[in-house]
């Protein structure tokens, strides 16, 4: 390891490199959703996002490709229109631009990731 | 909707767009640890990585961007020779061509997103 550069735990955590859950901050984003901004760098963002059994993520576009993975919960998922069922394990992929938004069916947790990161989401 | 493209979901699964768990192959990469394929385009592939107690994903690096969640499980995570403990809900970017691995201290699974997507995981 020589000639490497070292990364020492807090400067990884500085730079968002590394996000203990705990440290996470849990943002009340109202009508029964949550959300907490994990790891990211500029070319990727995990955020958790929680929902109350009857929540939506309403049906929204940006020009990030996202993939959302289900933690836990029960999700009726739609990409333009069109609906699929996702159950814990089951992942989606969504397109840059195409319109796509969630109900939730059983009280539960998404885990989505974006490529880029969201700036939006890192704004006071 | 009326001049919306409609998806059906079996065009999405056939994408690889949506990935239900139970139709993810998995695959014994030896030493302790297995994979499975998720969601994937071209921009973001998402990928389970089952590892027993002990086991390792060995240092390596390429040139993806990758994103580290713990599913379950705890584990001792290295970049460039620096290592961070995991446990579930935690979460880690590793930037692109940065030497990493992971040795499991519990067994249990990461999920792996990655940008681009990993070809040669797709490979027969």
């Amino acid at each position: 390891m020589g000639g490497s550069i070292h990364i020492i735990e807090e400067v990884l955590i500085m730079k968002g490199f590394v996000v203990h859950h705990g440290d996470a901050a849990l943002q009340d984003l109202g009508g029964g959703t949550t959300r907490r901004v994990l790891a990211h760098g500029p070319e990727l963002m995990a955020v958790e996002v929680g929902f109350e059994t009857g929540s939506e993520g309403a049906v929204h576009t940006h020009p990030h490709v996202q993939c959302s993975y289900v933690l836990s919960g029960r999700f009726l998922y739609s990409v333009e229109g069109e609906a699929v069922e996702l159950a814990p394990g089951d992942s989606i992929v969504v397109p840059s631009g195409l319109p796509h938004g969630t109900r939730c069916l059983e009280a539960g947790t998404l885990l989505d990731i974006f490529t880029p990161e969201r700036e939006d989401f890192l704004k006071k």
